[in-house]
């Protein structure tokens, strides 16, 4: 339920010429239930300024660090300061970005990758507990309305047994410097593993598929025998990798990303087949899923009809063939935060069967993946166990 | 070029449950430049206060007829009175609200079509003239990035001498009331010509098909032989009509639009051909426009990427194949009718090239396109001329 | 059913380097239930004989005219003679070509369009009558399997009444003589009326449109209201064409072709809308079928599958998803025809339902298609009564 | 280079309901420049005199077992005796019968998998180099003009250094047992590993897909980390299977099949990346073949243009956009071969470029794919080197 104001949003990260930032505050400001009032946009206060302005901000709530800037606004009034806080910057400051805003008792959306390790994870999930503010990680791809009629027919049992899963995650932006340079220069701060953390490819787009996948099947990997690549000499970090999977309950599965697959553009694709039932999902193609099975046509399913189930129907704006994309479903995980955030804003309790976005847990389960597909990888793709989040 | 503060936005129209009023606001809030601070939501009082509170605003602002609230908000201080109003009230009202804001100083964004008939369409834009206010339509499926692009090629000459475009724009929905009441009732207000005009079909979406073939093509119809069918038949207006064209230059046409095409949802498409090439687009996947030409392959352009021309690439928030939809375009009309308002309100003059929204004499021509038709078919099928705007 | 020996095939037209020709055999030769025995290939007697060289052939069965085959041919033995010829010339041959060897006793498989006129066509009507002969004409897309199921579709009401058809021929390898040439050259015999007939686009294709909207749905057209033009200037027949159309029983209707529509391959499509559903089928990828209908989601149905009806399963020869193509639906007509002309010869009784392949019927429809539209036309697009068959 | 009369073929298997053998006798009726006129069609001589009288044979030339097929032809005069035979038996046979038809100066078509185990393959290679008969294995699937010109694409230099390869064969029909019968019946002799060998589905279509990327890349592979699954318990051999590859050359890739993939219908695809592009081909949309690269849009290449290169030219039979299939491309793999073999027959030399066929070798590998894959899943999905072949 609402609050009878918009909440207010901070923003540490996401000055100008930031892709992501700007995304969050599209997906911030697309219901109009949330407002824009405080920011930390750059580690440079100059530019944090200018942001600020760009934003049409109070500049006395735009500030130079964002230490700055969780003391200055929970020291304000309650009907002043922010509800919550999106962190967009890099991988490799999420972690004291989030403790440092949660323990000044402001809630948190977080970009993904959670962290850097599963170290930080851990640590960082014990804040949450402890401090007990909403936090939500925008694995955003869960937030398109056919996504969620996967997971639901899958819970319904209309696929039966899943026995297989296929997902994939392949881009080719990253292999157009391996002709141009030739000298494996590092194009940006993914590739360096002190922002990034141990993995590039696998870290940026694996864990979505990772996650993808986990959220529509509920399936969790239990193995990963995995092989990583770095196509680009020089590069400190894969730029590929493939991997074949063993789920939980005997489902088998390949998972493959890369930034290498020259001419992908943004190819997120899933497909799970089930004793009773397959399914397929095309992120560039996100308002269709198609329902297949042996002796049947394929039945492909199309966002904003009646004849899908509430969750899908929930997640969407307009009417069928009005396209939804990437923003709408950014702002579905904004806007499920968003009702928890006003529920604890207002004292409310958290409804029985919980909220519709990705949570910490899924954050730790992003980290072991890249840390077990890291050590099969370095083992020489070995089966490696994926541990318990 | 842009204030340093937002916008700020009034709605005439719109209150809960109305589909096109919501995506006026998303489309306002999207890219944080336009705040909604007042409105007249309903024609019920009651309602229009529920919807005010739905949008957070000062109920003060929130009035019980749209006269009222002209008067109120024209004689607010300048630093806070509306910038401009949206109309999104159904089509027989469009004439009296737009006039009475124009006349109060205050700029208009209006939901198509604009009016009634061409006289009223005639003469609003003496009132647009007269007041120099900024007037944009929301014609928005020239929003869609892939759209530009088109114009673009066109106006290159990358298609060389345009001879032949189909435009079409199947829908299904209005068919099922066929089978399940029989009696034709009226099944909402476009049925109604009081409400909705002498043309449903050709009025609701035939106007689109219409506006974006003269977008993209930038040729004007100059005879139509049409036939308009009610097929369901109690219905007082049509509910499909398929059109013979000739444009300006010699190119022939074909437009149709229809509510009965059963199982179609919003199939707005377009293929043009000229003598060096030929182009489709089609708007349940607007992120994609092919080129093709004998004796080569089609090649299919893809939104995002920097091979597109400036207008597409300006029109565009996401990078490649971060799926944009309906509300993204819809986005793309307020922002440059924002632009335009901005202007115009810090006494800027309009650039030499013009904005890129659609105005009232499209609104004409989308009228002489209802009237046109609405004649050829009257008689028959002959063909009518298409007068100037 | 069969006989106990190949059908023999005499063939008239379709010497080296000829399309068409090359089709039939191919057609004909794919089940190995048909062969080519004897032929005049040419009206060359030398091209004709290097061409029986090419088809292996008894040289004394390779003629220098038709008139001697057809003579020659019903001379030999009952158990030597061909059982039926190919007619693979041009349409101003077919009604002499085939009067000849159906006089002669021979039945006759024609390629489309039947004739040059009405007049012909009624003529040759007679002498298929009067020789008790089989006459197939191949309007080979009638083959597709899932053609068929969609006839079977509408047949069984799966439709509901028909409201809307529009049915497609757009291809555009005609357009590049425009830029190249300029001076309007015919490319071809299909732009000579005293070869083709008084049109070319219609006749060529436009017919192709007109039997399949027909095949499917059993309607014939009522009335026509047609555009004809000619892009390239210097041409004497039209290379483009555009019509509306009423069908029996009420249904409307868009038919076009064009041979300018740059880019085009052979993108013959055809969409038809009832009152229960839709369904649409595009020749280019010409294994699917979709049915579609308000409120439900869409369902590709696929060659090949167990859940087709009979006449999609008994026209298929490979599995589902090992595809199939032009050349296979063409072995349909030969195929359908093949056992009528293998009843005839062993002198068994027709089945009770018919064969499923054109006849001297179709023919005769796509001259009025012809004459019907080019009146129409020529009357500046007048809605023209299509005569009765 | 032809000869002067149709090549005589033979055939040992492939009598009434078997499916493959039908598909062999239309690809090589669809030329007409074969004749079927000799076989042993069943093991079971009733059978094979009943599927004899189908095919319009001289029951003189029915044989009732492949030793006696063997021995008869080669005694016949050489202006009758068949000049090869065509192998559709199962796995089990193909060594002897192979051995047997060579041994007797006749030439082999042989369906795949070559045999049962690489020393079978390795055997058989020695037997085609003694007796120096044409032997063509029928990868049908290269026989497809877009896979040629994707080949012709890479060998070209198109791509680049090639990166990676993602090729997949999933199918869904050996999932229904699961279902329907629960006791894991064996569904066909497929799953028999006496006449089956040690694989069913990779032995299957995974060497069909191991096959398309070797034939398209030039790449073989190096190693294998794989994993087969029984998805049905009761089943003896596997009905999944998953693989890493490192192809020569450093190269990585994934390679999956399978028959349970619910609602797949036989869906190879195949997706090359390489430094300067990537390509995309799917068997069941076999016309078209997508080059794309990043910054620049994807090109959809269609079989039967002009500006496709001449191995793509060359296999095709019908113009642009008459869609050819499966036949069609099987028939190009007896069309290249029976030009081998009448190049054998008139004692013409090879040309020096070779012919475009499968051949023993191809066989070989496929053996050897087979061996690595279980070997490698045995030990639990370890790198395991692929032999030479």
């Amino acid at each position: 339920m609402k609050l009878n104001r918009k909440l207010r949003m901070g923003m540490v990260g996401g000055g100008r010429g930031a892709f992501i930032g700007a995304v969050h505050r599209m997906a911030a400001n697309l219901d109009g239930q949330i407002e824009l009032v405080a920011g930390c946009f750059s580690s440079d206060p100059k530019k944090s300024r200018l942001s600020g302005q760009d934003f049409y901000l109070d500049l006395a709530r735009v500030y130079a660090s964002y230490e700055d800037m969780a003391a200055a606004e929970a020291a304000l009034p309650a009907d002043q300061r922010i509800d919550f806080v999106s962190i967009v910057t890099r991988n490799n400051t999420h972690f004291a970005v989030a403790k440092t805003f949660l323990e000044a008792g402001i809630h948190v959306i977080c970009d993904k990758p959670l962290c850097l390790t599963v170290k930080e994870a851990r640590a960082l999930k014990k804040v949450v507990e402890k401090t007990g503010q909403v936090f939500a990680l925008t694995h955003n791809y869960t937030g398109y309305p056919m996504v969620k009629e996967a997971r639901d027919w899958i819970t319904s049992g209309k696929l039966g047994k899943i026995l297989k899963i296929v997902v994939e995650y392949p881009q080719g932006y990253a292999v157009t410097a391996f002709e141009e340079k030739g000298d494996g220069a590092i194009s940006n701060w993914r590739m360096d593993p002190s922002t990034s953390g141990i993995s590039n490819c696998m870290g940026d787009i694996g864990t979505h598929a990772h996650n993808l996948a986990h959220y529509i099947t509920g399936l969790e990997i239990e193995e990963i025998c995995a092989e990583l690549s770095t196509f680009i000499p020089g590069r400190p970090l894969d730029d590929d990798g493939n991997c074949l999977i063993r789920f939980e309950g005997g489902a088998k599965g390949i998972l493959f990303a890369s930034q290498i697959s020259n001419g992908d553009e943004n190819n997120l694709n899933i497909r799970v087949y089930g004793t009773k039932g397959g399914l397929e999902w095309h992120q560039e193609n996100p308002n269709e899923l198609t329902f297949k099975c042996a002796d049947a046509p394929p039945v492909v399913h199309r966002r904003g009809n009646s004849y899908l189930g509430a969750a899908a129907q929930g997640a969407t704006r307009t009417p069928f063939a009005h396209p939804e994309g990437f923003i709408e479903a950014f702002a579905n995980v904004y806007a499920a935060a968003a009702t928890a955030i006003a529920d604890a804003v207002a004292g409310r309790k958290a409804p029985k069967k919980g909220y519709d976005f990705p949570t910490i847990d899924d954050g730790i389960a992003g980290m072991l993946f890249i840390e077990t597909v890291v050590k099969s990888s370095n083992k020489g793709a070995r089966w490696t166990k994926f541990p318990k989040v």
